[in-house]
């Protein structure tokens, strides 16, 4: 059988997060239709990506993407750089006919997520994969609640509402990152965060917003850089939304990273006419379920532990129910789903975010941030 | 020892909550500085106003509200009608020296609120005391959170979050009732739930908003009665809500009626610097509480169980700790502090809500009906 | 309507829960078939029953129980002393034709608990009822889950689990008090806590034990009271049980007064072949069920919030669903159930706790005892 | 740097286990002191060992386990087979100088285990390294307990409780497997999961018993293979047991197999004077801590998210603070110890379990299936 080849760009908190993905499958979801090797890894810093090439088993390494994209062993471009390196690089790789991944958030603006998308399209035609790196859909509880909701368990949707609240920048002696620089990030945790939100209530509602409301803050203005250097902060610290959808629906969201007491917390709630779902990334391997189906004396949320192999499509590769995954399963699903997409043709969507998902996800960011500055509805 | 009369509006839930709350303030806070006794119960229903005043031990009973005013041996005027009878016999009562007690929604509108409360101010001057029955002021798990932010123990406030959710009218064919005609009870949610979650932010933080968003809806537009007659819906099914406060904080805030999967949940959050509080009624004995001051690795949200007499001043009038409070207790507290302040001359403020306080919180209700049908932020 | 007329001999903890159930089964359950109207409090110190009699309404105040048994206007004596004041007591006022509560534990020995339970049969022949306060029968999840494991929701039983935590002398200053002297306690927390759980036990499944396997434990062997003489503890800190039951299930308990972290936890948990139930007094209105029924990926433990009227039969008496009930209800709908049994005739089993069942868990009692001295097994 | 060669017995749940742990140790505690080669895995039936073989990347396979012992490329005999496939392999496996790791339970009976303990002890003083694989002793939240304990923040100890529970057995049409065979697997859950809970309470504590006391049931006693062949059911479905502790602490115990309603439930809580602990193992990243050092008012049970690397010395090696692990992780961890220890001559105790450690704790299951015959207390 044939492998593909890898080429990583980063080796940070993303890089080692696909990388052990792409290993793993290979052993995991035995027999994978293809499998993957690792060929190449590239970072700015030539001694570090030397070493990340050696920890992880590249064979070898490169400090520019150009040179990857036109590697000829190299058949997949994974992009888990910051967002500023996201659209050359995935266009250029899609032209030169590498399938490709890139991590949220998707893109610095609309004009590079319109770019991006075209470009996904075009290569999609000559049978060339790309997906967004939303791996909260491949969350085996999340992957039930879509399940649920698609057989209408919920019935008519009144409510969706997301929280997703960290406090690692709680403290205003937290250190300045690129995270918190706007050329760099786009936005604060509007685009780290509930990009993951957005896209997770497209994912599981199947519905799309009509227009926009936000309102983002930022609480500490200046902080300092590892080496003393001050920076004023133009990113926002926490980001409140209300996206009206065409079903009539509220979706309401928030995100912070200074919610002091919550390490990663990130609650999904759902209300229809005939149930209700709750989420909670901190017991990640848990969906909340409550149905008026039951009897009325018995009726209450349910906490399924979705480690049944009837439960979700990825539980039979793992070990015997109640033995929990943990955060990096995520993306070792999405990248199986990834490398079966390619081999067998089957298409990204539903269970995949295309970049068109990508983009959709980037137009409601860029409207809330008009929103927010502008404190009016923005249609989307 | 003297004991004060109480003339009591509505048989109801409320108008049973707060003669429970009555009867048993004068054993269970013996000695209490003074005594009450229960002298009449009103309500329009001749057959059921009289079975109530058998029923809970009211020496008469009054088909109009305006009899009880008068009568001398009535010193305390209970009001736990509907919004709509709010404001006239509370007015009326105060005038005529006597005490008050108000349910909330406080008013039907500012207008409303502005004249109660320049009525009890005239009263105050005499020594006659009002309260709105924000009776969540008296839980013992937010009167200790409200000791913790004073201590300073959460230090600068980033967030403050509310959610406020039931499921009583999720079926669509859940009957129309008084609370959800505008003309009665002047809003859905946004008056009935948020109100209440308005006031806590104010109880807690002890800061005041800026400015207001707010996003109503009305997800079934028409409910039929029990005898078949169907009624538009003007009030709102939920109610989002944010406040720009003048710290700097965040304050978010979500109320429904048809968060299926809750029978009743209200969750509140707070996040500052240094710490982070989390409460649910649902729990309502509990309170969690993180704080920065333990050392990192055994840092983590504790949950308190506020029956420790060292945790609030009721605790040690009711069970040894441990032993768990309920729903009805809340009311109970709140008479046992209004009847203090009679005795004593105390403040209501700030343990209990001023109808100051009840007209602040219409002022907010008021610009967020207005926000929402005009899709902008609205100054308070 | 004739009232029945209540001698309550005690007035601390119990004497204070039972009086206020009295007072509020009144105006709570209303119509009752039968009222109360408090006639006499008895206690050794004259000073504080008189205090006592003041505080609850009691219109006389007795130092000698004698006097209450006599007293032609008591039809009910609701005995709350300490375990060495039940027996004579209850008997004497059986025998006098007056209606007897006596608190748990029962008795202080065997001989005493076949005397009183005699004494009660005999009296039953008359009409005379008599009550053991196993208070939690009334607990309204407590009571769904019999209903539950009645219909046949959790198959064949195969584990009844009861851990009963607290901390309250876990610190070995903890001062001295009546409940750790043997003489007039009988045991630790074996008496004190684990009858509670064995009665429930028996409650709820519905079944008997075979044979008693028990392990006591003192950790802190003296203690001093609060004038600083030091007493040698002769009852249990600490009470382990094993039940073989006749229908071949496992029955396993534990017990502690000093369980750090846990100021009172009572945690049942019940296995069967086709569902599963699990209890938390700490949060004492909810009761979690598992059902094998619903589709294996739809599984999961549900918590059911038991406060609609669907969910047991005090519900519809009280506040509207979703508002929790306390403690000191649990005492309510005991001494509700008394009343009505008395006024209609009906059988206090197998709702509430005969005399008879204080006898069987007596003898379970006493079987442990012997089984911890003699390290085995013991037929019951 | 030289590689230590792997030699795997056994390709099922655990071989998976054990297989993974070591690809994984080589890229995520980068730079390990040494790093592993899969050299061959060892199984009865060829095709599935020759398919196992190839899946996880092994140079070749063996179907007689005597193969591997004396190939000199093997370094580390990893034996995960069951329990009547422990001693002759281990034993072989240390006097030919291969570092050995075992699967719990460590043996069929004491003999064995005294004999397993004495090849480990000789061969150690040739610095050969072995480990019994208890491997949530690598559990971060339970390393984190066990500091915590070592810090004195418990004061001292009164109580140990563990609960493991599991349904997977619940149904008696569930098939006979060969756990359930005395003759392969020594015993039931006695063995399988008390033997887990026996060990973690002697790496928590560092205490030892003085006397057991078990109690084993069988509840379903036949079971059909998956072949239709009827079994007689010769092994425990449930296991209580209590344990004396040399400190003067209760150690209690219950496993069960049958406990519907929990796929995998471990519950430990243990209690001092000064502070109390507890670890549920579904939500296995947590760790709850009681301490009294809090101001009274504040005192409560908080949950504390092991991922911070001050918590654990693994945290650091994974994903940024509050991104939860998995159960596959403790078995990498355990690996990554044992490699440390061979490559740096550390001991294995304490964080590991020696043979030693192995036979003690089949002391204890031995004289556990001997008191539950007799129905007495047994010394060991």
């Amino acid at each position: 059988m044939q492998k593909l080849g890898v080429g990583m760009l980063g080796y940070g908190f993303m890089g080692k997060a696909h990388t052990n993905a792409f290993k793993k499958a290979n052993y995991i979801f035995y027999p994978m239709p293809v499998e993957t090797e690792l060929i190449s890894i590239c970072g700015r810093n030539e001694d570090k990506v030397r070493e990340a090439a050696r920890r992880y088993g590249y064979q070898r390494w490169n400090t520019d993407w150009r040179e990857m994209i036109c590697a000829p062993d190299i058949n997949i471009f994974d992009n888990t750089g910051s967002n500023n390196v996201h659209e050359e690089p995935c266009i250029a790789a899609l032209q030169a006919g590498k399938h490709v991944i890139v991590e949220k958030p998707f893109a610095l603006n609309l004009e590079e997520a319109k770019r991006m998308s075209n470009a996904a399209k075009e290569a999609d035609k000559k049978g060339i994969k790309s997906i967004v790196a939303f791996n909260y859909r491949f969350a085996p509880a999340l992957r039930l609640a879509r399940r649920i909701i698609a057989e209408g368990r919920l019935g008519r949707i009144y409510h969706f509402r997301s929280q997703y609240l960290l406090d690692r920048f709680s403290d205003p002696q937290a250190p300045f990152i690129w995270r918190l620089d706007k050329k760099q990030a786009g936005s604060g945790v509007l685009g780290d965060l509930n990009s993951h939100a957005i896209d997770m209530m497209r994912f599981l509602l199947q519905a799309e917003p009509l227009s926009v409301m936000a309102w983002n803050t930022t609480f500490i203005d200046k902080r300092y850089d590892s080496d003393g250097i001050v920076h004023p902060i133009d990113t926002d610290d926490a980001s409140a939304l209300w996206l009206k959808l065409e079903n009539g629906a509220m979706a309401t969201f928030e995100a912070s990273k200074v919610a002091t007491g919550y390490k990663t917390m990130w609650r999904i709630e759902i209300h229809g006419s005939k149930g209700g779902i709750v989420f909670d990334l901190s017991k990640g391997n848990d969906l909340q379920f409550f149905t008026k189906d039951d009897p009325l004396y018995l009726q209450g949320m349910r906490t399924i532990n979705a480690t049944e192999p009837e439960a979700h499509d990825y539980a039979k590769y793992w070990w015997p129910r109640g033995h929990n995954l943990g955060w990096e399963h995520y993306h070792i699903h999405m990248i199986e789903h990834f490398l079966r997409c390619i081999a067998t043709g089957e298409d990204i969507a539903p269970w995949g975010a295309t970049f068109e998902d990508g983009l959709r996800c980037q137009e409601i960011i860029s409207a809330a941030l008009q929103s927010s500055d502008e404190g009016r509805w923005i249609n989307v």
